[in-house]
């Protein structure tokens, strides 16, 4: 059975490999494959979305999810099942939603809360090591869901809330959401978001942000472009990404997650 | 059988890469999970510390680990045995030791010194690939210590200096151990150097760092603190540690690992 | 079957375990071996080098690597057979000749044209996912390279330039091909370039680089010098690198990837 494994534990710590060890521990035949473990330290949004985007890219199979800046608190641990018969474990804090309503949404949840099938004592800080992996290792051993607690209503769990972008007919309203290795600038904006504008190869925009105006070019991909220039895209998730031909946008534009970027389509 | 791999070569290049081919070459079925391979380049008490604290939490096999400042020099390479059968590969310089002793303390040592199980020729500064992976794939595939080498006595190995702290009545005097991603500072004070002292939920404590104080807060986990406080708690591994609320305690105090840190108690 | 894995994607985002979860999908029993995904964005000589110095380390198998700066454009997509029968699948951008060159060079060579064994729709922005990741996927899984699509004369494969030293009795005008995470530097120089040269152990060297000058002293390892000094030294990979014993010679001498440094070995 697989396991993906998504944290923003990074890979400088022993945070993962002591994980990696517990499934091996549990489940030693498990197959765990690392989605990331960059997820910028808390950013909880930041990996709901990485989740959401990359699982139809996994084997189906556990998808522990790990961003838990309540770690310790009153936040519920949790154990979900999506209509198409993937298992999540993570804390609920939103993190596994957006992924599982990819997959029809959940239809079965479980607070995970039997002590049997965590590590004792369970510490106040790595959840992540003595509880969620615990409880991915026991699944990927063939657990029933049911085992690890007491079921939550699928209307209980907390929602996140996804910054929605203001689409007019000239002018976009939107919000980085994610900037990765190669300075590409991720926004809020799904081709469903572009419906009612109409965006063609080769189309110029003014882009504002941190009230300094760019020009860029709406481009199919990073070879369309000169080296050096600015380009709006479609990435490979389908979301409307910023990038500069062999060069960083972020670094461009000085943006970071979260930072607002106005998109002018109006430009003769 | 499993290989846990625990270095200071980073991601970014290829060393950790290339020990992977060379187990997968000798052990195929071996199964390596790495610990961690972002300890400070060089820094074997770091390393030492963190294979000490996160090897109850992976399976008994093989546990091979490099930081090896000396390599090439004419600091000896090792295979242990501890008192419950686990089996260690890495250089003797102390990083093996502490780890070894938390199960039981080494019972049998023996230096790497059959070039069959080698790499030959063996490289004058890449003594993980060609020395230490090869010598933790065949004990994984099989090969009995003994023949890696003539034995060395344990008295004879290599000891690391563990820093020790100052615990008075009122006043400690501490070292930053390890900052983590997190920016959460752990220190060389474990739950039994606090016996002298009364630590309870909600006690105020005065730091100081590089001459300057803060007040913290002593509390069970970060949920406990408002967001931005300094507090002080015992981390996952059982040893006291500084963070700050959804912030940075090594930001806010600006010390890096090695640095002092005194605590007062007696604060009204 | 084994599938080595190399690229330019950094392990901060998703992209190298969004490729990991496409390879279990298709071929569920590979075994994945990650040789470094830290080349430098963009850089494919780097990543070239990189590849042709760990490819002996590693077990015969299918060998991805994906450094490709030109994804989108017209650049061909592109599995490959060596002389030994190892397989390679990469861009057509010259990643993977250096490696197949230490081999016996390349006998057979394809396009990946064959829709069947891509993930459709291809985007225009992650071959990685949609192109490379399943044809080395499916080929590890069995399939024979000629399914993939049309054949590729060896003569026609993009070659790379790989910047040659020139060797003059008394200097030598070299390039930085890699700092790595000790700070220590690689350069395109092998021991066969040094054939016209005497370098024994001991010699003292004058280095030049961005106008300043140095003293190193030409060691067998880091051990050898004394603790803060500049030491010229073959690395384990055959190559003539720079180091700092315990320090970072790329701090000292401000150099990056591409500086040149003239080594002036008449010292007296």
């Amino acid at each position: 059975m697989v396991i993906t494994f998504l944290s923003d534990f990074g890979l400088q710590d022993d945070f993962v490999g002591t994980c990696h060890g517990v499934i091996a521990t549990i489940a030693p035949d498990a197959h765990v494959i690392d989605v990331t473990h960059g997820v910028r330290p808390g950013h909880v949004l930041q990996g709901a979305l990485v989740l959401a985007n990359t699982l139809a890219y996994m084997p189906a199979g556990v998808h522990l999810a790990v961003v838990d800046p309540g770690v310790g608190g009153s936040r519920r641990a949790l154990a979900l099942r999506d209509r198409e018969g993937r298992l999540y474990v993570g804390p609920d804090n939103g993190l596994l939603l957006p992924a599982a309503e990819r997959f029809g949404g959940v239809v079965e949840a479980h607070e995970l809360a039997n002590p049997e099938y965590s590590l004792q004592p369970v510490s106040r800080t790595f959840h992540g090591r003595d509880l969620f992996s615990p409880a991915a290792a026991h699944l990927a051993a063939g657990l029933a869901l049911e085992e690890l607690g007491p079921p939550v209503g699928a209307d209980e769990l907390v929602q996140l809330e996804v910054p929605q972008p203001e689409v007019g007919h000239n002018r976009i309203r939107a919000v980085a959401l994610a900037v990765d290795r190669f300075g590409n600038v991720g926004l809020n904006l799904r081709r469903e978001h572009l419906d009612p504008v109409e965006l063609a190869a080769g189309m110029r925009l003014e882009l504002t942000c941190r009230s300094e105006r760019f020009y860029a070019v709406f481009v199919r991909t990073f070879a369309d472009a000169p080296r050096g220039s600015l380009i709006v895209y479609e990435d490979s998730y389908g979301n409307l990404a910023l990038a500069v031909s062999r060069g960083s946008a972020a670094q461009l534009l000085r943006v970071e997650e979260g930072g607002e970027i106005v998109l002018d389509l109006a430009v003769r």
